[in-house]
Parts: C-alpha cells; structure tokens; sequence
C-alpha cells in the first residue's frame, strides 16, 4: 500500500488524541498537526460520527488515508471490539492482529489490547499501553533483550515483565484513580492542592516502605490524624498520600512472585514527567535502579512501528 | 441533681440521632421517644438552632433536662470543642470530662474523644466509639478483666485495645468510606447492587488473606478483570469488593504490632448486624474466634454509664 499520510490515535475512555502523521520511507512518522476529542464512554455510541468531526479538516486536505486506533476504542464499551491477544505475546503481532474495517472510505485498524491469567491467582488486560511497550523497544533496541520490568504510571498503573522482547506478564494498580478519589471525595483531603511537597510524599513513601503487612486501609488514615496532630497541614497533605499510594503501589511491585526484583538492572519507567519522578523516588529508596523515558517518543514510535508493519513491511524489516 | 429525663443523641458528621430517655434509680436509661435531624458538617454552623428545633416537642413536654451529646458535636468542626483524653484512659473519665455548658436552660454535656500516638509510628482519634466501648464493658462485665479486641465496623473501622477496663491502643481503617468510594465513583463497578453474595464474599477474603505483602492497590483491579473474564458479574462483583476490603482490614487488623493475636480469646465486634456478620466471617477464615454483640443495646449502656456517673454517682457505685 503506497501510504503518506496516516492518522494515528489514542482514543480511551475519558480522551480522544488524534494526530495527523506523514510516514516516510524509513517507517517513521512525523506529526504534523493534532487535535483533541472525547472519550469513547462519553459520545452515547456515535464513534463514527465524532471520529469524522474531529478529523474534518484533515479529510478534507488528505483525502482517505488509514486511520490507526488504539485504547479502549476497541473494548466491549469501544467502537468494535478487538480481542485481547493473551500472554506471553511477541509485540510483531499487535500489527498482524489489528482489527480492520473500512469507514468512510478510510482504511481503519483498532490494536488489539493484551491479556494474561495465571488461573486462580491473577487476571489482567491492558489497552493502550502496549503500544507503549512496542514504542520503547522500537525507540531503545537495547531493552528487547534479556528481562526488562517496565512501570507505566497513571490513572492505573502497569507494571510489564518483557522477556526478549515477549511480553511475559503484567499487573494493574489502581493507584491514580484512587489518589483522584481520595483527594477529592473523601476525609481525608479537606482542599486538593497541585503543589508537590518532595518531604511529604518521602514520608508516605517511607511509611508504606515500613509496613510489613497489607494495612492499606489502616495506613491511609494517617493522612487525616497527621494533619490532626499537625505533622501535615492542607498544603502537604496531598503529597503526602501520593507517597503513600506510590510506595504501596511500588513495595507491592517489588514482591510480585512473577519476576525477582534483584534479577532486574533497572525499572524503565514510561508516563507523565512529574509521576515518573514520583515513581522514580519511590522505587530509588527501595534501592531499585530507574531511568525515566520520554512519554510522547515513545508513543510515536510504537504507531510507527505499526504503521511500518502495516503499510512497510515489504520495503523495511520490522524491528522485532 | 435530681434528674429523671435525660436527652442522650449520637450527632456525627452526616446524622443526628436522638433519644428521650427516662433514668431510673439503678442507672438505667429506657428510651421512650426518638427522633433524627442532620449531622454537624450539613447545617451551617447553626448547632443551638437546629438542635432546639430536633427536640422541641420533647422541651415542651418535659422542660429543661439534660443533654448528653456525643461523636463529632465536640470536634473542631463541631459544636464546641471537647478536647481528646489522650490513651491509654480509664473509660470512667469519660464523664468526668465532659465538656459542659448550659443552652437554652438545658445543661449540656459533651462527651470528649480519645487520641492515641505512638512518637514516629502511630496516631489516632476517635469520636463516638468510646461510648460504645464503655456500654460493652458496662453491659458485659467479664470484658472489664484482661486483655479484649474489640472491633468496630463502619465509615472508619476502629481495632481498640482494651486491658482491664483501660483503652491502651487503638487504630482505624477506612474500609467503610473506600467501599462507598468504589462502588459508586470508581472503574470498578458499573452498577451498585445490596445483594449480599456470600461466595463472592468469601472469594474476596481468600484473595486478601493469600497476599503476604502490602499489595491492595493490586488486588483490588481484579474486581474489573473477573468480571471481565467472567468468573464475576455485576450481581456479586460488590460482594467480592466487600470481601477484598474486608479481607485486608482484618488481615492488617490481625498483624498489628500492638497486640498479639494469639493472646486475645474472641474478638467482639460492635456494629450493623450484616457488617459484624461480614467481619466474623473475615475473622474466622484466618482461625480468629468472634462475638457479634448487639449494637443498639451497648449504645444505651454507654449513655446509662455517663448519666451514672453524673447524676447518680451518689447514689450507686460506677462499675468501672
């Protein structure tokens, strides 16, 4: 298929971010203009529609070229659904595996999420993140060998064992929609404020560190008697139980069965650049090794290296 | 003081509850009467106003008798502030410091609540439970000898330590106010049912008791991905929430450092019939004996022992 221009999005359930790309003969795209939608649980169905409004513009310059989907576009909530590709998985497939349907005269293709099971123990999926993954070692080639633990933080934070470029297994942390529920709909939190206190969120950190045991819900009510006792006031609160989120999130990550924390050279850590930091810390004051990468590169790459499957693969060898 | 009516109420954060109560010669208070208005975070600051307006019917009746009020009234966000007895405290210096002032003609007293801290480990506040602490010790003498669990389910759960009558220690989980977060702002659940589900249940414990490390924010994404992968559904999926939080309450609950599980015979839980069945269950799946004891009925034992001691306490010895 002899394709210039391509349309790449993240279409999730609260977001739509779409990008208009041109692909060279390398298999890299380039983004030339962007533009912002609404999610897929907020548009009552009409995904056709408001796909069609927020690309107008580009319709009207381009014409008809591949649109490249990802996120919760292709759940059961989604426009149509893309069956999760169970683990372990060879990321080369989320190319092979995309679900494809002309619209509009328009070529579109949903990646498939990723799921994983250990029977009676542990059920995850994942949407959107593993383009992410796929971005990372196309961008690094050096992480699709040996063992690599990747941490996605966000709303819900993914935690990604990759095995020679496999993805081997993965776990799911509620950590931002609780903090987002917490600050704002519970006691604990009287004022959310964005100000980051850097020894408030240590000593959340610190205090989920030195719990031996689960006592989540015994721990976080210390955000509210330390502010009655005046250890922390209205403007450290919050950090304080960011550090106490992210240290339960990254102590209960570190003693996941599934990988041996010592067998790792370090936690790569993809997302948001102020909550990569957080982890970071959190993750240095266990003594685990991090280095932090750039979110939107990594994003690019990995519908690059779709795209380069997709429209490419008889004129370049895809990466991995 | 010659005193044969006695107003006692429960006026906490959300709701007001309050009782007219005849007191005997023995201590004993009989409700005759009870009525409702709204907790002190929800009416402005207008605490004399509203109050004289709940009881009104009962000033014209029966003129100006006592009132005995308890839980956040005395807060800083409450009425007037009745400062915390710092732990540990003998239960019979509940009524000696009550804050007391007269309104109305009424004399008032409210009960004062507790705070604990260890220096750099632990601290806590209660407002209310103490009450229901010391009406179970009044009503079931044997608790007043040795070393008693007791554990008090709701909003905040409370673990409280009790040795020969004296509060020692005390701690707090927000299982309560998670659950109500989760079931009703989070990815979670779609839809909140009250269908009580006890092998969902039962499910959720086992998930919470097999995790040996602090793991919650983990755990509790299986609530989406087993009813993603069908071993849940909407009808049981907050049944198995409520035994995942549970589960990590009484597990924490079971590992505090502050007493020894091992050392204490039955744990007796005070509260809502269904949430003190729920935390039995809990208990008893990791080999801990319970009693379930009648929330109500300790409530007014509490109140019967501070009227006791203030009006009475010439009269009949004070049993602790």
């Amino acid at each position: 298929m002899n394709v210039e221009y391509v349309i790449v999005a993240d279409w999730g359930s609260s977001h739509l971010r779409a990008y208009l790309c041109q692909l060279n003969q390398q298999g890299t795209l380039t983004v030339i203009k962007s533009a912002k939608g609404t999610g897929v649980t907020k548009i009552e169905e009409q995904f056709e529609q408001h796909l069609m409004q927020v690309i107008a513009p580009w319709r009207k310059e381009f014409g008809q070229m591949p649109i490249l989907l990802s996120g919760q576009v292709g759940s059961t909530l989604g426009w149509k659904e893309a069956p999760y590709l169970p683990c372990p998985v060879s990321l080369d497939r989320l190319a092979t595996s995309c679900l494809t349907f002309i619209c509009r005269g328009h070529p579109i293709y949903i990646v498939p999420g990723l799921s994983c099971e250990i029977p009676d123990k542990h059920s995850d999926v994942m949407r959107g993140e593993e383009l992410q993954v796929l971005g990372l070692l196309l961008k690094h080639e050096k992480y699709q060998q040996g063992r690599q633990l990747i941490c996605l933080p966000g709303t819900h934070t993914k935690w990604v064992l990759v095995d020679n470029g496999e993805i081997q297994f993965f776990k799911t942390a509620m950590t931002g929609e609780l903090y987002d529920l917490l600050t704002s709909k519970s006691v604990l939190i009287q004022k959310k404020t964005n100000i980051f206190d850097a020894d408030a969120f240590k000593l959340g950190v610190d205090k989920a560190n030195s719990s031996s045991v689960g006592s989540f819900s015994h721990n976080i009510f210390s955000v509210r008697t330390k502010q009655l006792f005046g250890e922390l006031n209205q403007g450290n609160a919050c950090s304080y139980l960011s550090g106490l989120l992210i240290g339960s999130d990254v102590h209960a990550a570190i003693a996941t069965e599934q990988w041996n924390i010592s067998d790792i050279t370090e936690v790569v850590i993809v997302g948001d650049e102020h909550l990569s930091t957080c982890f970071a810390m959190a993750l240095e004051s266990q003594g685990v090794q991090t280095r932090v990468v750039d979110e939107a590169e990594v994003a690019i790459a990995g519908y690059s290296g779709i795209c380069n499957s997709l429209f490419l693969k008889d004129l370049t060898q895809t990466a991995i």
